[in-house]
This record gives structure tokens, C-alpha cells and sequence, in this order.
């Protein structure tokens, strides 16, 4: 109970105290909602896993919205356009809130754009693509679920096929 | 704001809604606290990643008692002595928590063996344990930090060098 970011709510019984749920509010940073639950790891490691502040993941969450859903939380940290486009092609309706003082001060959806370029891999290995001097492009055929077309090859993948790179 | 299992905690400001910290009480499962920073997804992976219930983490977390820890917290699942064994081999510090209706039954670190049998791989490829029929088996040499060193060829690994089986 010494943690000095945490904040103790809960049921403050006798007893009890240990099973107190802890938390910190994000004073600054970002929170990634309505991840598809499970995808929440693969998001980590595509933001590198390389973080400054502190990070809270809920996983496997109940929503009445999606069913299963996950969660991040990232203290002091804002996403680049390319950070961003890369998780809507992992989760097509995460939403994404950027907390400047405790407060949202922007909340969005990505759309997905119609091309992206340079974020996925053409698992053709005759693919030009896969040379190291050709940067990749496919085209979005669909955002959800999502498919894509290499633009080079033409293979089309499926979102369970997709690597990022 | 309409996901089932969470409670809003914090500050009830008009325009500050968005930024409340949702958590919910863990009913039923297990808290593994004092994970050194950084090894918490290491220990999802050792848990195999399959989850019934919500899973929340906490990464990169202020502690006065050891810098930086990572927390996680999984609902309706306790774990085998094997999995706490692995989990120490990563962060030997750690304290498990086991819940049972919102309050903590057992509360323990638990001690490293002095022997580990099937945790851990000898990264000497000539090493008898890497056949397939043989059990590797590891005498832990100094708990923290953490060194071992393999029955069958003698090599000693440092915490860093410990492959997990």
C-alpha cells in the first residue's frame, strides 16, 4: 500500500484492504478503447514497447458494445499518424483519447485509409515488395472485416493474414 | 461509458467524465505484485495467454519499494505451483495473492527451489538435457540475482541468459 501513483478506492472493511482495486488517473498520455479483445499485446509491441511512463492493459473485458474488448492506457505519451494507422489495421474501431490534464481533449476513430504504404507484408515471397528497396502498398478492399490487396502482386489478404511489419 | 464490469472512479467535474479511471474489483482470482519492471508480458506468456476472465496489467509503475513494477491481476484463475515456480525463476520478488469473494485468502512469495526440473533450457547445444527424452534440471545456484547452473553439463547461466521451457 506504499505505491505512491496509486490511488486506493474500494470496499474499506476490516480485512479487506488488500483486495482494494488500485488505480491512477492518466494526467497526461493516451487511452486506446475498444481494442478487440485479445489484440491488445500485438498493439504493445507495434508501439514498441518502449514506454517512459507508466501503462495499464485491461484485458478480456466485458462490453456490451463488443462483447470481449481490451484496453490500453499509456501515461505521457501521444501516438504518430503512422502509430495510429497501424493499430486500426489491428482493430478497426478502437477509439483513441488524447488526455492533456486529466482531461480528453481529443477523442477519434481512425478511418482507415484507402491505401496504406509501407505497414504490412506481402506474404507472396515472388512479391517485388519483399525486395529491400520497394516500399509496400496495399489497397484497403474493406475495413471490417478487413481486406486488403498487395498492389503490386494483387494477392489479397484477409485480416487473419495480415502481417504488419 | 457502458461496459458492465467497470466502476467509475475520480473526479466528477462536468467535461472531466471521459477521463475517469474504470476499474472493477477482482471477485475471484489471483494479484501477482512486485513484478520487476518490465517482465509482466514475459509472465502472461509463461501463463500461456489463454484467459477466462478479465486480466488487467499495470506496467512501469512507481514503487517505493522497488523503482519500477509491473501488477497483474486475473480474474477467476489461480495458478498451478509449476506456473508460480516459472514466474519466480523471472521475477523472484513477486507476491501472489489468491481472492476468493473480494478478499484475500492467501497472500505469499514464494521460495525458489533449490533444484528446477523442466523450467528451464541449457543453451549448450551438446547438453544431454536438449534430447527429447531427457528432463532439464537446474540447481539454483543464488536466488537474486538470480544464477543456475545445469546438472548434466555444468554450464551456469545468469538471470538474463534463462531461456524458459
Amino acid at each position: 500500500m506504499t505505491d505512491t501513483t496509486e490511488e486506493t478506492v474500494g470496499d474499506r472493511r476490516e480485512g479487506a484492504a488488500e483486495t482494494f482495486v488500485k488505480v491512477s488517473a492518466l494526467r497526461e498520455g493516451t487511452v486506446i478503447d475498444h481494442l478487440v479483445g485479445g489484440t491488445a499485446l500485438k498493439v504493445l509491441s507495434v508501439l514498441g514497447m518502449r514506454f517512459e511512463g507508466a501503462v495499464m492493459v485491461g484485458l478480456n473485458l466485458d462490453s456490451r458494445k463488443a462483447g470481449r474488448k481490451d484496453i490500453i492506457k499509456i501515461e505521457r505519451r501521444e501516438l504518430t499518424p503512422a502509430e495510429v494507422a497501424r493499430i486500426a489495421l489491428i482493430s478497426p474501431r478502437a477509439t483513441f483519447s488524447i488526455i492533456r490534464d486529466f482531461k480528453v481533449v481529443r477523442k477519434f476513430t481512425p478511418e482507415l485509409p484507402t491505401v496504406v504504404e509501407g505497414l504490412v507484408r506481402c506474404p507472396n515471397p515472388s512479391c517485388i515488395s519483399n525486395a529491400n528497396w520497394v516500399t509496400t502498398k496495399f489497397s484497403v478492399v474493406r475495413p471490417d472485416p478487413l481486406r486488403v490487396r498487395c498492389h503490386y502482386c494483387e494477392r489479397s489478404l484477409k485480416k487473419e493474414e495480415i502481417e504488419l511489419l
